[in-house]
């Protein structure tokens, strides 16, 4: 299966070596003649007026060269719904709202100056609860909407739910709740904004979506009454996650402020600052209800959500969107109820994080498999495999599922987990969680794209211009590996240019698991134009048809014939050096076939889906509450493994990452005030926590994907909490619904069975 | 003729506000994170054995990261005969030869280490005079040549000179000298040399050839022995004519101190260094014969050469196979020989610059022009209009003349001095000269090709990536100009990539005023294919046929009903906005079909040739020997301009630095020493010396050329110091033969006069 050089292989990261020597430039080390430094007054109440704001001490601080306030700057207006803006006038709607901002030519100074702002309020009675948020009466956050519940459409309608409940055998109806998380980016947030005297912008980002965020910020120029265009220049990306998938008011301060003093000017945030005022996973109330058969067929699902929104509309409100594919087509389920309300409320507001929704869907359905199972007296392995999507399915919602490994990837966790034959120890059990997760793009925006030029040089050094955006997943390793693939040159031989809009070619930007599947697949597109000129010029010159030929090690072959070979470096100087001489470049722009989805939220979303399966073995302290995790099993369908060194670590990262989620990590609010922005107080896993952890790679070839992929950023995190939530119920027999699964939680539901004894 | 919206209008160079407002980024203002700083010792003797280098106090000054020697470096060749090193080892050439280089965290204590090295030299016998350094016996600079005159094959024939000059009614033969000049840019020469830990090289740099450096550079890799690569951004170019063809010790000396100290190294010369230590254009003796028949026919032309080389060979060596390009084809002449003769001398060495030969060759012919017009009796302008070249003639070169507006650019200019009609006034005089320069590229290099990419955005903004280098001459907005023209779109939609090897396409350089023709013929021809794409999309949708349409004001019209019309911008996103969308992006590679010169130095050389004259009135004050410019008019046949407002500019330029060369600037050395290393001593023209200038364009419109388009970078300069010298004779009878034609040169003739008398 696998004669190829290059891809399949154990390659390392290209920017490895820059990034533990510290070359890799990250916006923190960055310096621009004549910079500026900003700081952000954030808001004292979770819910006030403003009545006035004092800067002039501020201003008259030596060094500061700027301050601003909302009143004093053009309207901007930006996020999802457009209902946020950089810098809050009239009142604040919750801790994090952006007062006042200063740029001034230290950091300290302008932290100097943020302190020596007085701003009055009038307090406002505050909702953090989006059940309460919801009733009659309650606390506005936006007055002219008249209601804190979001005007979004989410609902899915498959089949009869109401019907196959009342024919179903085994019927079970559960809550679950989820709280936020943060993304926990090593680089914390930052910017630099630089004007020049046309009002052009360049804006030094660190964002997922380059493009996405040009066309923002193109609009915030015309909101300031600018002419000028947006450069976006992407610095090194200290983790991403989905937190950089929309815009914030950070950038627009910087904007502003540049603007303003005709000096670049960078933010940065403190660890604190991206605890609290940056947008975390959005927490959801879930109600999950699930039937079966006798036989264990199952025969609907029907599901309820309430999402605290927050204050602000950021891409977290579009969550149930994406968890409408596990609730449709995780196991094959003819009947399908879902709605989601979004509610705003004085907290901070939500954005996108790895899975996108689909670990919050999944902790419920999947801890709601194993209860349903147990229910009708089946095992709970046995259960998922009877249910099991199959190669060739169309799901409810419309996917069409061209490959699909996930029975192979339950037997395989089943067997490592030795599901059948191992002996129940005290305190010890077992569990597992399955998911479907988009792994050919998916068609969000009305673009699912990415753009790809080549350009080859004198010696077969080639240049590749993706718009794919590495933010440490190592697109831009995987893109260079089938590039050399498709050339018969080395990974060294690549140059992967991939953080400008000026010269990258546009994609819609790094989420959605997709940039291996799309920025390979227009990589190959451009690629492949490339190799056909060469076997073309090669014929020529070694007089054989182009069909017969083959470039591997930097030079063409006649197959069967190798000493009848060609450089490709002597092949391409002997076409360019000469009158007429030619140079070989090639662009190709990559949009699949995929669907947006229709109002029903039906359509094939992606040219290819996910599949895999964690398992897992715990041990339950029954005195102190505490889990340890003894060994964490996973299987997933990749559909190929273009580098099976960089999957892994996708799969072992978003392991670490979901088991945090399950055990771990909370950012804690209480009236709206993150009580815990401290790595320490958030206990977010790291390396002393690490636990065995297996993986294995179901490659299933997916006929779209790039030499058979399907995309692995994502799935890693999103089936943990449910697979440790079963094992914990395994050991110990009490079902926690809501995450983290802390010690404190385990010893208060082993009280609770006491009680029930 | 001309219905073009962009081409053909002066529009402000792109580049004008950021460089007038400060913010274009010279090497100067750049900082990369821990960079050091470089300084060179130089030799104290023009030749010298070097016995002894102690570094050991530089060594311990506090803030001294490295310092280099010749014995302590790898063995790198760089210069077009490889006849130079970094540093030197053994013996010292002439005064600019490095000896040492230090790197420091500060410029300033750089420069106290290196006074703190200590050399110890055997001063040996210099040789300063090319006609002395060819004698048998004289000092030899590179003894394992066993001569100092360069293997080099500079030797003409055309025709039977021996023959015509037997047959010809009149002969004159004069002897011209021309002496160093520097290019005087206003930025100096600099770069940085930044190693990853790949040992790959990113050198920001001023070069005027970014891939030929590359190549260069790549080359020196490989000699330190690593295997890494070199990307070249060029930072803005505080001017280039020429002097930066080449790479230079100061390049190689930064790229050992970085991998030396694993530092980014920055070395920015000083303006003594720029005039001591960079290469001027070369010195000239010139024997030259012509002569004419009756009619005032030429029939010959006669000359020999011999160029002061320096100690080094750059490419000023190769300057006499551009004089070929004058003395071969300025004016019908059916028989020519040519010899030239490069030789060593302990002077410092020289390089390409503006005209590269040319105005060396153009000053001897156009001087002697008029003089064998006198000889015969025949009025000058008369002389050259009866001689002149004529459209559809082919050299005895081998130069197809496609366009020539020679006889007009004569007649424009007689008719401006009023040339027949003006009356004689004591001290004042009239004179002109005329040339001939490629306009079409020139394949010097085995390819003169250059290579464009165009990407267009949702909205009809256009990035245009050139491998044109823009030197201050203004490629980017005639690019941008003739881009626009195609695409119906203005210059400031469009944003031109023009300064890193890694993202431009390959281009040979900036040199033969070649960036006009041909980086615009490839720019329209990568324009050309989203024009076409465009006009597809819209006839799709506008349910028209491609050839009714046109594209104008951001628009594709049907012609002739513009109100059936759509945006391009509009057009763009309902192609990309879908399932399986596109966007637009395109390639070409332009390299003409113009011929390198056989080895009888005879070829289609380019693609199309420049002419022009320029003529000039002179008042000469005979107590002081004072020349004073009363007009200076010239008239150029440039095919076609693109941008009269920079063509303009380029010729006024041309123009002031000819009459520099003419009348005022000179690099005195004695024995090998610049004597004047400033300004104010080297008296190059200024603002303040501006006299009335009038230029007159003649348009040819060659179908070579970007609609019609010739180059015009160098012509300029080419002809003003034989009209000069013309006018000066005019005025006062004297006939000065060796530029500059200063005030005492002048009093000097006029004594000899005198005394003839």
């Amino acid at each position: 299966m696998s004669d190829y050089r290059v891809v399949g292989k154990r390659i390392p990261k290209k920017d490895a070596i820059d990034k533990v020597t510290g070359k890799a430039q990250y916006i923190n080390s960055m310096k621009l003649p004549g910079m500026l430094h900003a700081k952000i007054l954030y808001s004292k109440y979770p819910h006030a007026k403003i009545l006035n704001i004092d800067t002039s001490r501020a201003e008259k601080l030596y060094g500061v060269k700027a301050v601003l306030t909302g009143d004093r700057v053009p309207s901007i207006k930006f996020g999802f719904f457009k209902d946020n803006t950089p810098l809050k006038t009239g009142k604040v709607c919750s801790y994090r709202d952006e007062v006042a901002a200063v740029a001034a030519i230290t950091p300290e100074i302008a932290e100097e100056a943020v302190d020596l702002i007085k701003v009055e309020y009038e307090e406002l009675p505050g909702v953090f609860d989006p059940e309460q948020a919801m009733q009659e009466g309650a606390v506005l956050i936006h007055e002219a909407n008249k209601t804190n519940v979001l005007k979004l459409p989410w609902a899915l309608n498959i089949g009869d739910v109401d019907e196959a409940r009342s024919n179903s055998d085994y019927v079970v109806k559960n809550r679950f709740k989820l709280t936020w998380v943060n993304h926990c980016c090593m680089g914390t947030s930052s910017a630099i904004a630089d004007f020049d005297f046309q009002d052009n912008l360049t804006m030094y980002s660190i964002t997922q979506i380059p493009y996405l965020a040009q066309r923002d910020f193109n609009d915030a120029l015309e909101s300031m009454g600018l002419k000028g265009k947006t450069r976006v220049i992407q610095a090194t990306i200290g983790g991403g996650f989905g937190s950089k998938l929309d815009t914030y008011a950070y950038e627009y301060i910087v904007m502003l402020l540049a603007h303003r003093t005709r000096k670049p000017v960078k933010i940065l945030f403190t660890r604190e600052e991206e605890f609290f005022a940056t947008s975390p996973r959005q927490p959801a109330i879930i109600d999950i209800e699930q039937g079966c058969s006798r036989e264990g067929k199952l025969t609907f699902r029907n599901i309820s959500m309430i999402l605290d929104n927050g204050a602000y509309t950021s891409w977290g409100a579009t969550t149930p969107s994406v968890m409408m594919m596990p609730i449709s087509s995780l196991y094959r389920v003819p009947n399908v109820r879902y709605k989601a309300k979004c509610v705003y409320t004085n907290n901070t507001y939500s954005q996108a994080m790895r899975g996108y929704g689909n670990p919050q869907a999944t902790f419920a359905i999947e801890s709601q498999i194993d209860i349903l199972a147990q229910e009708a007296g089946i095992d709970p392995m046995e259960f998922r495999l009877m249910n099991s999507n199959m190669p060739g399915d169309t799901t409810g919602q419309g996917f069409h599922l061209g490959t699909c490994g996930l029975k192979e990837c339950i037997e395989r966790v089943g067997e490592e987990l030795q599901w059948k034959t191992s002996k129940k120890v005290a305190g010890r059990g077992i569990g597992m969680a399955s998911l479907i997760h988009v792994g050919g793009g998916a068609r969000i925006y009305k673009s699912d794209g990415c753009g790809t030029i080549i350009k080859v040089d004198d010696f077969g050094q080639v240049c590749v211009y993706t718009g794919s955006t590495d933010i440490g997943q190592g697109s831009e390793t995987v893109i260079a590996q089938v590039v050399a693939e498709e050339l018969g040159i080395n990974v060294e031989d690549i140059t992967v240019i991939n953080n400008d809009t000026n010269v990258c070619p546009w994609d819609v930007g790094a989420h959605a698991s997709r940039s291996t599947f799309i920025a390979c697949n227009s990589a190959i597109g451009a690629a492949k134009k490339i190799r056909q000129q060469l076997l073309e010029l090669a014929s020529e010159a070694l007089e054989a048809n182009p069909d017969d030929l083959v470039a591997a090690n930097r030079s063409i072959y006649v197959q069967g014939s190798p000493e009848k070979q060609i450089g490709i470096g002597k092949l391409l100087r002997g076409v360019h050096y000469k009158s007429g001489g030619q140079m070989l470049m090639a662009e190709y722009f990559y949009d699949p076939m995929n669907e947006l989805l229709n109002k029903e939220f039906k359509g094939n979303t992606s040219m290819a889906y996910a599949f895999g399966t964690h398992g897992v073995e715990v041990e339950v302290d029954r005195e102190t509450g505490k889990v340890e995790i003894l060994r964490y099993v996973s299987a997933h369908d990749v559909g190929k493994a273009i580098n099976p060194m960089l999957l892994e670590g996708q799969i072992y990262g978003g392991g670490m990452m979901g088991i945090g989620y399950a055990l771990s990590e909370q950012l804690v609010l209480r009236e709206g005030k993150v009580m815990n922005p401290t790595f320490r107080d958030y206990t977010m896993l790291t390396a002393s926590d690490l636990m065995p952890m297996k993986s294995f790679i179901v490659e299933t070839e997916d006929k779209n994907g790039p030499f058979g992929a399907k995309g692995i950023g994502e799935p890693g995190c999103v089936p943990s909490a449910p697979a440790i939530a079963n094992a914990i119920y395994d050991a110990i027999g009490v079902r926690i619904t809501e995450l983290p699964i802390t010690p404190e939680k385990i010893l208060a539901a082993l009280k609770e069975q006491e009680n029930e004894k």
